[in-house]
């Protein structure tokens, strides 16, 4: 069994570490920097995947593949992205090994030499709007709103499982619009998308918002994102959708004729989600304890554990929860019944508890002559006894209550962590002990934006989409703001 | 509309690559080797992924993800993976670019050097038992039983759309066993699998048998295989499965305690199907009129067309269509209402003829008089009157027919083009008239295949697993021989 894992408070990223790596989730591979992603944590990411791919495609989006390498020119074609994306890059040189007759090491080949550079993708907007400049000649070739599940490479030299690797998983949207209108709508909608399965399958709340200028995709005019609220108090981006303009389109010269024969440069958005959920979903409900995840994310749902001494009472209890099984796969229920007899009851219990399965059901000899059944809840612990006909009823609707609780606590422990300040003193006063989101007047000015992260290491998460008007000072320069924006430390 | 394809008999290769492009299935990008997957042929390859990670994960085997990059080094753990693998890599040498000042471009750090170049995965055996290294000690730790879906590369001078790119989409079980007889089982289980992928969903029939010495996996002692036969007469194998024997884990120092505590090396299989399975499923179908597709694999499986003059008559066709794609949908048939009015039936009759759609049913005024509809089947370009009232209950069971009357057709042709010989002369004749599978006797050398080889660009696709025994006389040397082997021209 998983030794104890160390507690939040007493080191929280220690325990998060922990967490990743004791619940089987995924651990750090030989490559520096690189994640091995293992089935625990990969079943939870396939159940992410498969209700946003569903979310995409119910929106119209179709999924595609594109190339992995983007020739190094193609990083300098658009100047804004150059900034923000050319530097940490994984470089190929190189296609070919060899034999190293003298040492019988493989080296590589000095003959084999690009002549252009590869880059393996950070992010593909500049190898899709190379491809797009050949699809679209008029407007009747628009939109074009296509997906892609892939992995990026962005070469970091300080990692953490999920949050920050240099490899991870994402999807990537790429859409090309007739009109400015019409790209702007589709940026704003798949945010509320990725709100939509943020809170409705994470069961984490989000706000949804703008970005500063500072904070922007490298190459967009603007950037809207999801910002979520971890049990630090720390804030995490956890899923962003830019409008691009027609910055891509005029760097690719992508130009479509509209309906009168005039030709215009294309307008476009891009929008992702990564990896880095499975981080943000750990550190919103998780505990001392281990995982605890909502249950439309669960890979297990249901876990059920008998207590039995020999075989005939082992055969008799197996026997029951073969027969409750078939009544919740029925009903779409994820279980598994655990009839490994090399371990204990109480290693299984602690085993569950520590990877999160959200109801965990055990039956026991007496429970056999009562006709009743134990359900432990991961999320609040309560231990109930219920009768076994009752079951496959009860168990969708616990399963819901434990989705929605999730989401309410974390929604609560969120909102008790926005806090309005209106001066600079009480700012940094919240930032370092209370931490949350600090919603706070601001000028508008990057400079001030670097002076206050300056000063407290907190950046502007975003501009909220549904802030109210009002006159007030920036809490740096005492000018004029219209607006709260808000304020946080963040992953 | 897209321009007549080349017929396959004047040009087969020309054929499929037209095909390829104006079904929009996939085209080459700017990057050389690598190829874009356009959203119909992604939607194909959705499918058939769905379809075999559900056959995978009844068979017991999770999805997990290892790093795309490999450490040169680990390239020469394994003697003969060396000799196989460590060619056409790709090689990471740098991990940083920079603005060059003076030019203004983007170039490579020469500082950002790598200790160690990484090169993007061919394939993930070195990784992956490295990694296995840690999560196996004792035989509680096996069967290991894990799949990925990943992208490779493998640099390759000469590509073809899906046959051969550079980078391709696959999958790769790789997985751990206790014991020698368990891994050959699970190899043999895994070529089985991919057989009736091949054949139930793909409608393509296969010989599953293994490979000689020669054709053998990089590493493996046992290849398994499955050979399809495309309308050429050429043969494409499909799928591979290998018995890996303990080379890997005595590569990579990978050992478990047995229940008596004895230290022993880990025995392993792995196993893949690419997006070569495109190439394979188009080549087996498709006709000069364009994309022949089975309906398990169709994106779009039925289409409807309206034929109408004025508003009117289209308001009307189309709420009979809608009435009709809610009965179909219920069924579970996938289905698409064609209403775009700036393009005529004629041109929608040739497009989705050219993109496979196994059914198209079109409505027209008098059609709307009568309660009735016309079906054409895009396998056998039979068209049909029927009800509008049986077509709910009509068009699962066409679909059905079509599934099973291509596997017909395709198995037909595939028997008639296997051709037993017993000399090298009828060998060579059958090669360079008929083409196909010739089934003949080999004396099991290495050296007599390759001498047949360079004599008529055949190679021995496998050893059947059906093959009889019978006293047999090598066809070139004459030697002593137990069983027919299939020879081939080959993709």
């Amino acid at each position: 069994m998983a030794k104890q894992l160390t507690s939040r408070e007493s080191d929280y990223s220690k325990w998060y570490n922990e967490l990743v790596l004791q619940a089987d989730l995924a651990q750090h591979s030989d490559v520096k920097g690189c994640m091995v992603i293992k089935p625990y944590g990969y079943a939870i990411w396939e159940l992410m995947k498969d209700v946003l791919d569903g979310m995409f495609k119910e929106t119209g989006h179709q999924n595609a593949y594109f190339p992995i390498f983007i020739p190094k020119s193609y990083m300098s074609k658009e100047a804004a992205h150059v900034e923000g994306f050319a530097k940490e890059c994984a470089v190929v040189t190189h296609y070919r090994l060899k034999n190293d007759p003298e040492t019988g090491e493989v080296v590589v080949d000095p003959d084999a030499k690009l002549e252009e550079e590869l880059i393996v993708r950070p992010t593909s907007e500049t190898i899709i709007w190379n491809t797009y400049k050949n699809w679209i000649q008029s407007y009747r070739d628009l939109p074009i709103l296509i997906n892609q599940w892939a992995n990026v490479v962005r070469w970091e030299m300080r990692t953490r499982l999920f949050l920050r690797t240099a490899e991870f998983l994402w999807q990537e949207g790429h859409t090309a619009h007739a009109t400015k209108q019409e790209a702007i709508e589709e940026t704003e909608q798949m945010v509320h998308v990725y709100a939509k399965f943020a809170e409705q399958y994470m069961a984490m709340p989000v706000i949804m918002g703008v970005k500063s200028e500072s904070e922007r995709f490298a190459g967009a005019e603007d950037t809207y994102c999801i910002e979520a609220l971890m049990q630090d108090g720390k804030a995490l981006q956890a899923g962003t959708s830019h409008f691009l303009g027609q910055n891509f389109a005029k760097a690719f010269d992508v130009k479509f004729a509209d309906s009168s024969g005039k030709m215009e440069h294309v307008w476009a958005s891009s929008w992702g989600v990564s990896t880095r959920l499975m981080g943000a979903l750990i550190m919103t409900h998780s505990d001392d304890q281990g995982l605890v995840l909502p249950p439309k994310l669960a890979p297990i749902q249901v876990v059920m554990v008998p207590i039995y001494k020999g075989e005939d009472q082992l055969e008799a209890i197996a026997a029951q929860m073969k027969a409750i099984e078939t009544q919740l796969k029925e009903k779409g229920v994820r279980i598994k019944i655990d009839l490994d007899d090399t371990k204990k009851p109480g290693w299984k219990f602690a085993e569950y508890e520590l990877k999160g399965v959200p109801l965990r059901m055990a039956i026991g000899p007496r429970d056999m002559e009562n006709g009743t059944c134990e359900i432990a809840r991961r999320d609040t612990k309560e231990k109930s006894t219920y009768q076994l006909n009752e079951v496959a009823s009860l168990v969708p609707d616990l399963l819901d209550e434990i989705q929605n609780g999730l989401f309410d606590s974390s929604q609560t422990f969120r909102n008790e962590h926005i806090t309005e300040v209106d001066t600079f003193d009480e700012l940094k006063e919240v930032l370092d002990t209370k931490g949350g989101f600090v919603s706070a007047h601001w000028d508008g000015k990057p400079e001030t934006e670097n002076k206050i992260k300056d000063l407290t290491k907190a950046t502007i998460r975003c501009i909220p989409l549904d802030a109210v008007e009002e006159e007030g000072k920036c809490v740096l320069t005492g000018q004029a703001s219209q607006k709260r924006v808000l304020f946080a430390k963040a992953y």
